[in-house]
């Protein structure tokens, strides 16, 4: 696939080249930029919507600071395309989130633009500020720190410590709120409402044609440029003070909101800023999507389409008829299902309705999923008083955000014995969004606190008998995890049936070796199996199901007949199922051989599941060749 | 010791008994309550200053509200002990705290008083919005639902999140923001800054007596209460809603502040307050240790006095001369020592400089400690900014608060190998703080971790020498984890030395098994071996230090001598010293009996280190018995 450049674009390899250009080809640039930006992620996939919301911002961010020496760190950082591209990566841009290609997010492996590593939302404030902190003691005084977050991420308790702090520290941090009015689906919360009280405000509107005017009208670099920016913020101060209160309680001076597609006025801002001390917030406003008209109409869907068709804006899906559904979907449709017959059920998701497929339920009892915004923390203990108060709550959570929220489980949760339900969605390797974003470590830090149950299944009918499950039996946290992706049944909807807790299963019996499997992965077996015929081996399958408490039963089983195990799993090897087996083997004195597969003990980077799980060791060429391993003579 | 109760509180077994006092009779009975608090805590260490601040709070919360139907929610909850003596506990206050003893926070188990259990700071907005709005499904409308809130509280993330989302929801919540300007140490940050604005405000004050009339003077209970209450809030609005915008952002509104000793008046404004609807906030002016000369003066030393005159405000020390420094006050006073050295290092501290010794530093250096406040998350991110900016923080919090950078930990230091150094204090049984304060899974969950060195000293020497050794090798994440208490030497000033990453040491050499320890408890294998002569048994002591990367040549020296082992770890044994150690022994193919010591895999909850470490069987004792059960014959 080949993609045009345009010629402005052609000139850029560094900052440095965009620099030479005069200000008024900027708008010509952005467009260029997003032309790029739309090709590539057509046949890409990627970020689209988010990136195409802050081109302008970038621009003029390369265009008026020096950058790297001047550090941006962008939040979340899925929205820093254009930025990659500006900074010596636009041939390589088509390998965006591709398996040994650059990161779809921010790395500082990567480039010496990246100033800081982003994936999870709202560090912004708090890696600048130390930054900021450090060029403090550094003596580099000329050094700024801009932080780029947008208005979900905002809301995140991180952010607001973030602010909290850096509002009484001395530095000239610049924040600059990108306020989409967005996450990945609509943005909520309190936060959110005054914002857009701020934007919509009659009152507001009529200050601020004269607010733009002295902005983008007198502003001039002349001499006087510090003279007018007094003015300009005194101006601001005074007009804007009585809604701006939000972030002077933070002790930041506020400045906006400001039209972010105006890259023109927006570098003239920038450049002004620069010389007003202490900590900033720019707000500005942009939309995301923009500039791709069907980006801008289906905001949810254009945050992260897969490829597409750029003309026609249709998405173009390699998936067949026939293929089996989503986990997510099997979630989403089994919470609707089982809430219609049982009232105390209700749903909690940390701005992921669409991600996690709470939408299904939404759209038929909105008053009973609580979409509470980027807030982990909160939302774990928030279902916590839910479920204190007599609720059945369903807590969804992305496995590595709910590292987030791992003090709340095991206080507010845990210690408690309170029945919440967790589904951890995307646990395990998730592909293209990487090292940020693997639900590696979940079976290992949820296993090491007591009175959790850590169920996985290994197909969409388990999936939904444990959910069908968890609301029955009511005496503690219990956790269903599950990746991101596809199952294996096309017939899925089979009815409910109640799974005996710490109970797995012998799939398929053999007499050389037992194979233990957690989850999805314990699909592999039968390929491996099969593939196994004629190697005079012949495996023991067993589907754990339950991490915690494990199937002893099982266990006793296994190390009673056999001298060598295999444990499959896709999270870290340290701490999960091959750890628990182990652990269990110690304890009662049973001798054998054990293989733990699963995630080794470094961060793995981005690329497709197939891929990775094949660098990790447990596809099944990998599994296969671990039980060749154990059978030297047999190979 | 006998306590001699006033004539009021005798009379009171449940709140119930409490509505029947004349409203007049209140103050006489706060300071009956607040004179059994002292002489209790007097001897029977407890949180007094915190305590000795809600007095007036919790007696008029109980006067006015239906509890237990009504639910109260204390944030954090050490200044609870009013809410638990007028709540059925006044005959067992004297074993707060003790083993088996009442807990000296809130418990669901405890008490049917105790709507959410509390421990860590910042829950209980959350925990009573999903309480509230279960009461809402449940039709239970009349029911009311307050969380207890102090100011350092607040400026933690999630108690903004809970806010944010709170703003925007259907429940009548009522949060009380217990303003002493206090954490434990001094509170910090813009939000304290902004509310110690409010309260010393001029113009506000001059507002105050009018509002103050409209609240005291003119409310009552009568029918015109409703037309009047809604008049005062009208008043509050337009006079308190410039500087109240804060919470007006978050969509709560504003009452306050008012003085939260005038037990009276207080309850007044809380009855008032159950007709408002919607989120509101009530800003209390409190001083912590209110009542007791000695705690109002040294605020910080009172927050856990430990024993005490109660006449003389001295504190009883149970330290006889010669006793070991604690290592709080090693870590303290060494990276004093280490930053006089090396300009570049860093400390900070979310909300415990006193806790953790990092007053020496703060004395010396001030502007190189950086306390940020309730805020372990941003500690985190920041430190990681800090350290990305060329500087060598050390960022200091105790064990279970970690729990609440776990994120942050995984996403932005070790994915990015940045060099923080963690000084894990508290790590271990904590003692009479209990369950939701053990630093029980910290070696699991960082072990969990790629990147990370974690490292435990067994004394004040091995401590200063990992301080030391950190800040040379910078190579990632650096955990050096310590318990709370004493240490074992004296004479513990020693030269720096600089120790190998990875490397442990054979303490003494034996025979028949091998004990293998990390950390502090090893210097209990000492009197072990000393117990076990005579018996025939020789054990050998390796003192592992650190726990990643493991000593992989101690290991195949302990497998190729020994065929029974015994890890000793001051932890959960899920995840971390003994699971490493069999994990080792699995992927080598060694076989051994390997028993696992440790916090075994169930809360534990409070009274003595000593007390728990028995009950966990890893002292002395359970060390000993464990070694003898391996060797029946020799018993």
């Amino acid at each position: 696939m080949t993609t045009e450049v345009g010629k402005l674009l052609a000139s850029i390899q560094q900052p440095a080249d965009l620099k030479l250009l005069d200000k008024e080809r900027l708008p010509e640039l952005c467009n260029e930029l997003r032309q790029f930006i739309i090709d590539v992620t057509s046949f890409k996939p990627g970020h689209l919507g988010a990136s195409l919301g802050v081109v302008e911002l970038a621009v003029a961010l390369h265009y008026v600071y020096n950058t790297p020496y001047d550090r941006l760190i962008w939040d979340v950082g899925h929205q820093a395309y254009a930025h990659k591209i500006l900074t010596g990566r636009r041939d390589l841009f088509h390998t965006n989130r591709s398996y040994k290609g650059i990161s779809g997010f921010p790395r500082r492996e990567e480039s010496e633009y990246d100033a800081f590593g982003t994936g999870h939302s709202s560090t912004s404030i708090s890696a600048a500020l130390g930054m900021a902190l450090a060029s403090g003691f550094l003596k580099e005084t000329d050094r700024n720190h801009v932080a780029i977050i947008g208005d979900g991420s905002m809301s995140a308790g991180m952010a607001l410590e973030g602010l909290n702090n850096a509002g009484v520290s001395k530095s000239n941090l610049l924040v600059i709120l990108n306020d989409n009015g967005i996450a990945i689906d609509k943005n909520v919360g309190a936060i959110k409402e005054y914002l857009t009280d701020i934007v919509t405000s009659q009152t507001y509107n009529k200050l601020k044609d004269r607010v733009w005017l002295m902005f983008g009208g007198k502003s001039t670099y002349g001499k006087n440029s510090r003279a007018i920016i007094k003015q300009v913020g005194n101006a601001l101060k005074s007009t804007i003070f009585r809604r701006s209160n939000l972030f002077e309680a933070f002790n930041f001076r506020y400045f906006g909101p400001v039209d972010g597609h105006d890259v023109i006025r927006l570098t003239q801002l920038l450049s002004d800023l620069k010389n007003i001390p202490g900590p900033k917030l720019l707000h500005v406003i942009t939309k995301k999507g923009k500039g791709f008209s069907f980006a801008e109409k289906d905001q949810t869907t254009f945050h992260a389409p897969g490829q597409f068709d750029r003309n026609t804006g249709s998405l173009i899906s390699n998936q067949c008829e026939g293929t089996p559904p989503k986990y997510q979907d099997v979630f989403g449709k089994t919470i609707l299902e089982l809430a219609s017959q049982n009232d105390k059920i209700v749903a909690i998701t940390p701005a992921m309705p669409t991600g996690c497929s709470l939408t299904y339920m939404m759209e038929k009892m909105p008053e009973r999923v609580f979409d509470v915004g980027i807030a982990e923390q909160h939302a774990v203990t928030f279902s916590a008083g839910l479920a204190a108060g007599g609720m059945v709550p369903y807590c969804n959570i992305y496995s590595s955000f709910m590292q987030r929220a791992y003090d709340q489980v095991i206080h507010d949760v845990a210690l408690q014995k309170l029945p919440v339900i967790f589904c951890l969605d995307r646990g395990g390797l998730v592909g293209e969004d990487g090292a940020t974003h693997h639900g590696a470590y979940d079976l290992a830090y949820f296993n090491a606190i007591p009175n959790m149950i850590i169920s996985s299944p290994i197909n969409e009918e388990e999936l939904r008998n444990l959910m069908f499950t968890a609301q029955s039996i009511k005496i503690g946290p219990f956790v269903i995890r599950y990746p991101r992706g596809n199952g294996v049944m096309t017939e899925w909807e089979t009815p409910f049936k109640y799974l005996e807790t710490g109970k797995g299963s012998m799939v398929s019996d053999g007499d050389d070796l037992a194979i233990l499997t957690i989850g999805h992965v314990g699909n592999y077996i039968k390929t491996v199996k099969e593939r196994l015929i004629g190697s005079g081996i012949t495996a023991a399958h067993y589907n754990m199901l339950f991490l915690k408490p494990i199937d002893e039963d099982i266990l006793h089983q296994v190390f009673r007949k056999f001298r060598k195990v295999i444990t499959v799993e896709d999270g870290t090897v340290n701490g999960g199922l091959g750890s628990t087996v182990i652990g269990f083997m110690t304890n009662n004195n049973y001798k054998a051989t054990v293989v733990r597969l699963g995630i080794p003990d470094r961060f793995i980077e981005h690329g497709s599941i197939e891929e990775l799980q094949r660098e990790c060791g447990f596809d099944t060429d990998g599994i296969l060749k671990a039980v060749f391993d154990l059978f030297p003579d047999k190979k």
